[in-house]
């Protein structure tokens, strides 16, 4: 049954009630049916070039600079959880998003939605923690709004962030820079924050020992670029984790991506941990991690530069772009079989940030 | 008692327990009590000249040009009401506070924050009406982020929006700005949007007469600039009304102003609402109205100008800066005697955008 009422100009709603009547949880998933919800109820209406990017901000130009400008809502539950909380975690997911456009961010603004109740001494470390990451980040605050709503109808306090940043002249990133026998680099050791947050709302024993990795990238980001400006793309593998991040850039540039799985950094405890919780690493949120797509020749020496940044320890190749299977990510397992890993398609894990 | 618990860096809690241990709804009231949590929450913390002014929107200069930037959540309820909707408030919103740095708006964020269990077809309707502001207004929404939280963590839909503009080299708007002598205007009737959402809210029989006023002002403060650049301030009464506006820009600029009651346009509907709700029009929020202060050899020229454009046709010079009584907003009322007009204290009217 398709769905036949017509709202405004005539324009039916492109999601049929046959599909889904109501807003599930998986629409803000960062998976599939977030992808097909945002394609087809914004990124239809709401057109224009730079929306069609599916960047994680826009770019666009002013003069004869160019700026990127992002926003993002957090909603993460708890809001306080080891290695981190919503304040620093909203400073510098935007700050990455900023930073994943080859720009240096400058300027952020903060949304705070409140529920009423919220103690008082919680939005106190909620601002320090913010004013923290920001003087860390070297960004400012500078604007802001303020709302409460009623007891019961939010959940202790949402906040959203939006920023802008510069871009250099000389710095391209767009996921239609890739090119066959690029290589992926990946920070470091993936899904700490969503098993750290998972673990904390499950109450579980890891809960001291992994901790989320919210961190801002800008510093690291910078240091790539010292090096070459040759990155084609760079990603921030949140929601969705490192295997949504791929996949989107595999369609976006309609090329083939081929990863090993013995490359991914990633801890014991945190294998450990998803094994009990029954999660897939590839599909967990970090939020200190990026990637980064560049040029063969220069892959060790950038490599070898993040290695020197206290974010970028940890950092390895975990594989390439290839012609083969245009617009798919395929994995070569521990076991030397090939598998296709697919974008999360329920929600795995809701408000992760 | 003062509140004794100290947090991170050994920064007490700056509202002490003994006045507000939780946050209440008057906290996002646009009163005192929000300018208060403001002032000792966030700008005590996020320190810098930008947030300092205390603007609708931050104003900074990247390169040889000045940008204005300004963020804002909405949480109005119900999310529609005669006259709009959340979205077109969102978008609109955003447009004014950028407008009233004296910036062109370009770009817009939108983040979403949707209610598991949100009739798609409820979201359909808010993006057309997003998009047809947006189209209006003359702007992009360029990047968005959308989240879904749990059935009963929150209210249908929450948006954010943040913008940005660029600010012509010859429009200077501060608080600071204000001389004695210069002349207040008020761009039209006052409070129709507040009034609108309560009576719908209440099923109220004004429902049907009183609309919100929900516009993009980019248009009107465009025309008003063609007139002269000789504009001091520029305010758009949305949370707390014309008093709250006015006084903000008093006790900034460290004036006295005096307004004149039988000069300030209101429609006999919205003063006969406001009767029987026991509101106050002064206090209630406007979502397509400008206060502007400005030279008095200039102020007819400009009210005729305004008076020219949809938006602006019932414009009046509703007061004046003065000498006496620096901070604070003297009314003469009907009368003819004089009452102070404070900010507005309470939460009067909770969730109104």
């Amino acid at each position: 049954m398709q769905n036949k009422i017509t709202i405004n100009d005539g324009l039916v709603c492109p999601i049929p009630k046959s599909e889904y009547e109501k807003v599930v949880m998986a629409h803000g998933g960062g998976g599939t049916l977030s992808n097909q919800l945002i394609q087809k109820m914004f990124l239809s209406q709401f057109d224009n070039e730079m929306l069609q990017q599916e960047h994680d901000g826009a770019i666009f130009k002013i003069g004869n600079q160019r700026f990127a400008f992002s926003t993002d809502s957090y909603v993460v539950n708890p809001i306080f959880f080891p290695g981190g909380d919503i304040g620093d975690l909203a400073v510098n997911g935007t700050v990455n998003d900023i930073s994943m456009c080859g720009a240096k961010p400058l300027y952020i603004s903060a949304g705070f939605i409140i529920e009423e109740g919220f103690e008082m001494d919680d939005l106190w470390r909620v601002v320090l923690s913010m004013k923290e990451a920001a003087k860390k980040a070297g960004v400012q605050i500078v604007t802001g709004d303020t709302k409460v709503v009623d007891h019961g109808k939010g959940d202790k306090i949402y906040i959203n962030t939006a920023g802008i940043g510069v871009i250099p002249d000389e710095i391209n990133i767009s996921a239609e820079n890739c090119s066959v026998g690029d290589k992926i680099i990946v920070s470091g050791r993936i899904a700490e924050h969503g098993v750290a947050i998972m673990s904390a709302r499950e109450g579980l024993e890891f809960e001291s020992q992994i901790k989320s990795d919210s961190a801002a990238l800008n510093g690291l980001v910078e240091n790539m670029f010292k090096v070459t400006n040759q990155i084609h793309v760079l990603r921030d593998p949140t929601r969705g984790g490192i295997s949504s991040a791929l996949n989107e850039i595999a369609q976006k540039s309609n090329l083939g991506m081929l990863i090993h799985q013995d490359t991914i950094p990633m801890t014991e405890q945190v294998k450990a941990a998803c094994e009990l919780l029954g999660l897939d690493p590839l599909y967990i949120a970090n939020e200190g991690k990026l990637i980064a797509i560049l040029p063969a020749n220069n892959a060790d020496t950038v490599l070898e530069e993040m290695r020197k940044h206290p974010l970028g320890k940890n950092s390895a190749i975990i594989g390439e772009i290839v012609n083969e299977n245009p617009g798919t990510v395929i994995m070569e397992t521990l076991i030397g079989s090939k598998r296709v890993v697919d974008m999360l398609s329920g929600e795995q894990l809701p408000r992760i940030c």
